[in-house]
């Protein structure tokens, strides 16, 4: 931590600084610069969070060094994290395809959905049977019997479930159908949902709030990481911004910055990224190209139909255009898609 | 709702969409234009949410007419709510103020605080015991016991307690001892938390998430209004953008905003809103000046040893100083504060 | 300047930094921390602006301790500027307020706007003959016959004229009429334009670009200043956010933060920050409160008949009651409005 | 254009709002809802820009139906507008390179450089003479010197030149060397800018703001067009958001986008993009997968001695891995690079 004294600060507030930093078992060192004093603190800062440096007078502002992370960080664990849940492999050179429906709404809809996804190419299944709405007024998902169609659409197909779950008290019944648990962006910063998921030994796929920095991402991780379960897949689905051509902004260099800071693998959600489902193919394609470890998009059989999330459903035949176009980027990277 | 055609968009799209339209007991009306068919729609365009209209042949775009809240807009009812918590008055002439600290951290510190702040004007003691941490490894709050010591100075002072409620199982308990319960931003679409609030017969603080639209803030009350809860005051602490000398962007025009279309009152948040102690008593004058109807502000004895958002708490006599600019402002609007 | 090494880096990149430093004639000061090593450099590091240091191995992170802007700083004038042109004053106890329409349209408009915007408190009219628009199908200005209607105004009534000048070769022509000259939002970074105004001795008012942080506000003001026109008025006029029910987001809290750190007066355009007439009284009335030393603001004779931004411009009783309201604010802050 | 009236407006408003319409020369369309009426406008509404319906009493909302741009517009062309200056092509098939470093510092620099882009694979050299700084302190460009040693590398190399213009007054001599006349972000909007450039016969580079919306972006492009010039390309460079681990965030969903509606090619700017020369070549990549019909990368022989931009900056080995990726990436999807 480097605390900045203002330019106007006396011996006494910098005194009073290097006090503090002793009495928290931390060595302060102090560098006398041609308009400022600064204030640099050797030790684990991390055991001074809140210990309101800002506050004190004479103080102008205090810079963190180090990350607030540590499971989640590369320089504990250098190789990448590889996930694998049933016919799910998310990391290292494979590409995990995760495709499905918004919700599920009937066995005949996500039976169809996941065979011929799965022909195309998936290697998981969504749908959404818990659904979060902005509105009360909206489709709320079908719950626990949708997961029981998730779970008849995995016997008949072979294909993994990922399906989210947004409360605690709902982990253990979700658990029981699923192989990924999805927490949504919406509850990104749900830390008893975190903590939750974090007690079982389920793979969880973890999607970035739209207001969220990515190291706020990394930290939501290492909320999970940190209740010892590992399988944790990060996922980007773009941020709010001044952006309304596109329902949320998608940005990619979250990407390659993640992986030269965590080893857990990174997925993109283009669908959601996008909001339309003419954009999803080009960056489902500029994902794989930025080194994405997987993809999560939205297929419907019939997308006008969707109860939910019609507008950036891609229909079979799109699915499949999507998925050739992006075998050819991950081929010419060296990766394998699905 | 409007639904505007592709220039290139042929009779039979336009046929697809208006015997869609019919299809949903709406109806259609289409007028040709010099560039473009737009088809306008009559009847509760709400009932057509969700019927992927922008995934037919030939529609360019959709756009809705009807704003999608209801019980907590001003078309149904339109004189103000005005929600009374034992002590606090929040609405109508009236500008209640919540001061305390970010977190309870013993009997002595949020008794002396609360005592010290009604003195200065405050009419409700705000304190977390429940905290939500970006870091697993930050301090999570005193949890029951902080309940406890918050009655306890309900007991030796009167005032109205507030405090965070961050998961449904909660909801029960600290119902027991909260006079107003405390949605944070994070948990702004947290929907479950939403309902067990809305069950409940307890005054709900319900703060705007930093990504969250204002149309999203009326949705998530309207959650906790239609779970037969009517005593809900919105809060602006901030959204994210760009800037970075302060923590969030206070966009304080968010408050004549919702004036005009809802008629439960609106609470300003200005120490998350800026981050910055010294920023906090102008933005809290600025706050009554448009029109807000209540402050929710942070104070701490000793704002340096704060477990939590020391930098952004003011100290007792800031806290005065910040109360007798407001108060100055209040009565020039003919207001009452506190 | 603190430069962060990586955690893995070598004494040889420690060296490397170190060597360089020092060929910068700055001190270095190597720290050696538990996880990682920094070096705190000593001396004018803006003198080390574009040395690259980013770039060299076993680098992290660069982190700038000074502030880049110099004769904006109150560090280098500690009292407040007061800007006088003709009868507008801003800074100090005095408020100034600019009205007029968004366009110069006729000599009837433009005059009897200032006759009225005088009688209810104005002290300067402001009102573009060069108007920069985002379509080139949009009306663009009067141009210089513009420029000689609102000269007659001023001849009428008195008022200061505030027009703006977009491009540095009208600089002589628009310096000729007006008694500020404002630099558009656009235009914050259009440096030879701030180039030819900090040539003039002309007041300036220089509005704030929509995505520029208040550091690059403050640089732009700079290149002024450092012209050797000391006669700058910075203007906050919203920023662009994720929000859409206002036309740009208002951030206030710039007006304290700006104080505290330069001597330069901050005005506050309400018509642009809202976008919607509505809006703008109660921002205004918190702008003071804020403690903003002028308003800028769109009033017209008949808004719904304006060449631009009807819908944002306030009609003459519309700007009394703003007027009535603002005062009674400054008054209670001790200021006195107009 | 649909006007939407408020839900207690009466039947003189409307009547209103029709009068005005057809003042106005366009044809009214009144529908009565259940809960509101919409007016809906038939003609060309650009007509009825800045007309000032949402002032009218009883008017909730206007909403535009017809795109503001024209001549940009796929409407008006529907086949690709391929850019050809000397050595550069963007647009169909071909992906062009633009690389150099910011700014020309040394005939040595500038010459090597190109010579080392060529052999590499890039098709233009970029080079900055007049530099736009953020600080009047920084380096502000060799100016005209640097356009002779931009030219003198072109006659070495025959590497088209791409270089940025950043006052109208200078059009006149850089148009005289570049081959390509950039538009900078900080000018998008500087419409006296855009007028001169688009009077010439050389293709234009026109940057994005880091703060405009696309529409904004062709109608910046539509002032060249609208000039005489067609030979424009439109620049992604990333935009201001709440990110702070990049420099800007880059949208690459504005490449199919654009695509969509404009015939205009589009060329990203990975390096201010991203701001960090590690992330660059996973943006390239990603780029081109997006659809991009070209790159402008910052190049530079030594990225730690650079006078500006150096941590942006590739040296040339990374470079070279660049264009080996983005190679295989173009050779996935058809087509060719450089």
């Amino acid at each position: 931590m480097i605390i900045v004294m203002q330019a106007d600060a006396s011996q006494a507030d910098i005194d009073r600084v290097v006090q503090r930093v002793e009495g928290l078992r931390l060595r302060p060192h102090v560098i006398v610069g041609t308009e400022r004093t600064v204030v640099a603190v050797v030790g684990d800062e991390r055991d001074a969070a809140g210990s309101g440096f800002e506050t004190l007078p004479g103080v102008a502002s205090v810079m963190p060094i180090l990350a607030p992370y540590k499971v989640a960080s590369r320089e504990v664990q250098s190789e990448p994290t590889v996930v694998r849940a049933g016919s799910l492999v998310v990391g290292g050179t494979s590409i995990g395809v995760i495709a499905g429906p918004c919700s599920v709404e009937s066995l005949e809809q996500i039976v169809e959905t996941a065979r011929q996804v799965k022909a195309l190419g998936a290697t998981a299944l969504r749908g959404g049977a818990f659904k979060p709405r902005t509105s009360p007024y909206s489709f709320q998902g079908m719950k626990e019997q949708g997961l029981e169609l998730l779970a008849e659409a995995r016997r008949e197909t072979g294909l993994a479930i990922v399906t989210e779950v947004v409360s605690p008290e709902d982990v253990p019944l979700v658990a029981r159908y699923a192989d990924v648990l999805q927490v949504g962006a919406r509850n990104m910063q749900n830390y008893r949902l975190l903590e939750a998921v974090g007690r079982t030994q389920v793979a969880v796929l973890l999607k970035r709030g739209p207001a969220a920095t990515v190291e706020e991402l990394l930290l939501a991780a290492e909320y999970i990481l940190d209740g010892g379960n590992r399988q944790v897949m990060l996922c980007e689905r773009g941020i709010r911004t001044f952006e309304t051509h596109t329902r949320f902004t998608l940005p990619l260099a979250t990407v390659p910055w993640l992986h030269a800071r965590t080893h857990l693998p990174v997925v993109v959600d283009p669908s959601h990224g996008t909001g339309h489902a003419n954009l999803v193919p080009a960056m489902a394609a500029a994902s794989i190209a930025a080194g994405a470890d997987g993809l999560i998009v939205e297929v419907h059989p019939d997308p006008k139909c969707a109860s939910s999330d019609g507008a950036q459903s891609l229909d079979f035949p799109a699915f499949g255009r999507m998925m050739d176009l992006c075998r050819r980027v991950a081929e010419a990277l060296g990766r394998t898609l699905g």
